[in-house]
């Protein structure tokens, strides 16, 4: 890929982003529409940014033609839910599409290991198939899944290592991990109101029948 | 399908109208992404009403049993060309595809057969895989490819059976043929002019080339 | 505007575009909603891009400073209508907004009074105020109103100009003119359609009351 | 309004909440354009169901005339943010257009008081002009705003008022209240590492400039 087009590059991550879109989205309004609880609460998605790519290849000393095959996230879907649970219940209906529409590569879980920075995510790498005019093309894309309150922070996250260009200050980073903390209490809060309710319900369901 | 739950049985259809245009669009923007033609202009898809199927069933004898198998444009996707002989680039595009992502059952030429009433429309029947919530379901799908005149003739022709309940008075069905003629000589037309165009062209890269 | 700012100088425009699109659209949803005809089919919209704007000002000899008060279409939107007389309901309707939230600076009728090409439209230039984080704003909008026909025709004329940067060969246009009289004969007879579908009714209610 | 026919009543506030989702998102979209920060994260809106309407109506008392005046979130817009001051500078944006856009009618401060149930969300109540098919039509609004984490407590809190029609059990309350205060320490978390970032900015400019 020595003299990279990259408009003309980019052009089947873009598609595979809006079909993966659509395609998670569906779920939630499949799940809503038939009154079932649905794990997703909203989808996004973006093409990474040229720059970006470039930058992250350097990093990882990637040389150019290897980009397609080691930059895993050029196209990037992001899942986000309610509860800390629901994360591995998103987890399964992706596990069940892998070698139907899409394969899956390996998946991470930043979750049971929270990484030193504090973030916390569950990634999905997938191979998925994109029909152009010019035939068929295989990319990578990544899935991330996450609590609202997970990404809330990432999103914080993200714009102070931008700012600082990974190299966030060591005061930063130790509010940073404190907010993580905060934001990880709240998930377990909120995760503990789940289970007092579905408790409540079971009790409620035994009480009834007798 | 005694129990016809009809919001349930919609879902995959509204999800592979969703996906259909997704990748229909797909195709127009990277042709203009790459500076290339577009055969498509614009794509449109619908659902068709519950109250429509049942109409259709009931009209051509069909058990509620048979919808799924028999009424093949429940889900519906419509392309727009501007010149005539696109319709046939987009079937191309279309018959790639066959095998990969959706499967060609039959196609109708409506174009080179026009119907008495003056309709015309390229017609293909496919069946389109769906993953959900609960697995895989393959659907039929409805493609159904026109220029801008063709459309534009057909979306009055269908208020008009819409209005008159199929029983369009002669009257009105003879000026609907006229109308129809106008707007295939408007196709030709314009089909003329972009042959003009195509041979200005080769004369002038013949002329520079000397 | 010496050292002209594109990217910021645009953005009421896009912003208006938007805000307009939404409101023409809300119009058909709302006739649509009360089971009333609605004269508007769809509304699209578009920011001229900035080679375009400063084409136009060469053309025309307007210096930087005065691109803002004398090209009129930065923001255009544009309206189709199904039928002719459509056109001039649209018109209507928008002349009831006058002096509420936008306001009408005057309108050209490129129907009864056809350009020397061939192009049909009706164009009613407004000033429309946005409201930004910096303040209002009050700029220029061009709203054409069109039949589906008119619209196809003035498609291809406008790409042809843009092939030709403005100097289509005279067999070409020639060609045209035809073409847009091929067009405005599929309008004549829709139009003819409707009158029938009309004088259908008023016969039919008439009958009724007896 | 005794024979409330609802599907006509609700349509210009669905027009209103289109245009003001339109125009709020403008304003991120004109902030990020010239490179400023904004305080808007994203926007969203909605219009009340009439069984939440009707509901709202019966448990206040209202009849049915006074719904239009009375129930001020039939038209319902929500503005998230990423920090705690955020909501402040989003209040005076809207404060700027009062007079011009829209009408501000009162405000209700629910972060400096917090409701007994731990919920926290800043609100405006507003007057806003729609222009109709049928004439100017002015309808009530009302605009909430709040943090990311707010956001998330909140949906928690409604699922449950809906799922226990307004009684929810005293222990799940107490949990929704230690949730509340998760969330809110969260935000503190969020402001102080923002209020660092700001401190290092100030400093390394003041170092920059010796």
């Amino acid at each position: 890929m020595q003299d990279l087009q990259w408009n003309k590059f980019l052009i089947p991550y873009e598609q595979a982003v809006e079909e993966l879109k659509v395609k998670l989205k569906g779920i939630r309004n499949e799940l809503r529409a038939t009154s079932e609880y649905s794990p997703i609460e909203f989808v996004t998605g973006r093409v990474k940014k040229v720059s970006s790519i470039l930058e992250k290849a350097k990093r990882y000393g990637f040389s150019p033609d290897e980009i397609e095959e080691k930059v895993e996230d050029i196209a990037g879907i992001r899942i986000m839910c309610q509860f800390l649970d629901d994360i591995y219940k998103v987890r399964e209906l992706i596990r069940q599409r892998d070698g139907k529409d899409l394969y899956i590569v390996y998946e991470k879980d930043y979750i049971k290991n929270k990484k030193d920075s504090g973030y916390q995510s569950y990634h999905v790498i997938i191979k998925y198939p994109v029909q152009s005019a010019f035939g068929e093309k295989e990319i990578l894309a990544e899935i991330q899944i996450r609590t609202l309150a997970m990404n809330f922070w990432a999103t914080i996250e993200h714009s102070l290592n931008y700012k600082y260009k990974e190299n966030i200050p060591e005061n930063i980073k130790e509010r940073l991990k404190i907010a993580a903390e905060a934001a990880q209490r709240l998930d377990m809060e909120m995760w503990q109101i789940r289970d007092e309710i579905i408790n409540a319900q079971t009790l409620f369901e035994t009480k009834s029948n007798t």
